[in-house]
């Protein structure tokens, strides 16, 4: 094992930070609409890549806040869409990742994998300070598929001249765990939430509670 | 036009027909229950296409099943999988649609295009005693890819021998509406739940409550 590929939201960056925003314009519809929101910006990547029609990941979960919004017939205007989106560069990274990083960074090569625009990816980064850490950053924007199209997988290994057996790729969400599994590389499934498995008839190789546990592995 | 092909699921079949049945088993978790299986349903569908990892609407079905239980933490022996399951093949159909067919097959030769296994149409179809109304019933078993993979959409105009622009779409679902629409066929939205369009740059060209506006269309 010579390089660790990570997932970016959920798995590096907590993207509750947005909630607190949400709850100052909607109080008690935060919740809800937040919940619609994840759940469309999801759907879009995956019906978009499905029907060929590849949309940017900035310019999707925008669209995905305003199916949100309409559906729990709030008000929403370009002002606060445009502030609850410019969180999405300053996401906050949950409380284990930067040491455990700078710890991994001794044995591996570290990369990041992501749905997301390079710019959101790059920015989210520099603002959570661990750029020294990471070597690459891969955006399925290059190939305009998203996860878990299983192109999107062999991204890390071209990019870093390896194999892909020498890449374990680390992800919280169990539908990205199958994904990068189906697509030939090993994975880490981070159980932040607990959550339960997709059944997709795919395994991830280790499953831990946060990255810290990465640092437990024999190679 | 000389052809209609509708969507089964939402659109001439009422998929809360299974909603007794789970009642009937647990109760107060029913609604919820409910609510993640056709949630992981759905996404099952998308994700095992993208993967390109193919498995039957029947058998990830029970998948989604098994899988909204154990989110649940409840228990689902062999018998009440197999006795839920079994519900998709004598789901009723909405109160229009039996007249609505009868009157249009006057007019258009009918069809429909599903994901859902073979079997499964054509026994919820005899079930409903609508076979005489339905020409021919195309499902994506057929290609191993799941709507809204555009090459779906192009198996009712290859199987009728017509040309795409001879055909109109009939769905509830509005990512479906999408799909067809970028597919290249006329679409109607039947907007059953009074619900809300996806965003996904696609608009149908038409939009009826039930399946009884489409004896207005002029052709």
């Amino acid at each position: 094992m010579k390089a660790i590929i990570f997932d970016a939201y959920g798995t590096l960056f907590n993207v509750n930070s947005i909630d607190e925003r949400l709850h100052h314009y909607y109080e008690t519809h935060a919740t809800e609409l937040a919940a619609i929101w994840r759940r469309k910006q999801l759907e879009y990547t995956w019906l978009r890549s499905l029907m060929g029609r590849y949309k940017d990941f900035y310019a999707l979960t925008t669209d995905a806040l305003q199916f949100a919004a309409t559906q729990l017939q709030l008000e929403i205007s370009e002002a606060i869409t445009a502030d609850l989106m410019a969180r999405y560069y300053e996401l906050k990274i949950y409380p284990e990742v930067k040491k455990s990083l700078q710890q991994l960074q001794q044995k591996y090569r570290l990369a990041i994998l992501s749905n997301a625009n390079p710019e959101l990816l790059e920015r989210a980064v520099k603002f959570n300070d661990i750029g020294s850490s990471i070597e690459r950053i891969f955006s399925v924007h290059t190939i305009r598929e998203y996860k878990p199209f299983p192109g999107v997988y062999d991204l890390p290994a071209s990019g870093l001249q390896l194999k892909k057996q020498d890449l374990l790729f680390v992800s919280s969400n169990t539908w990205d765990v199958a994904g990068a599994k189906a697509a030939g590389l090993q994975v880490a499934w981070i159980q932040r939430k607990g959550g339960v498995m997709d059944i997709l008839d795919q395994q991830p190789d280790f499953v831990f509670a946060d990255l810290g546990g990465l640092l437990t592995i024999k190679t």
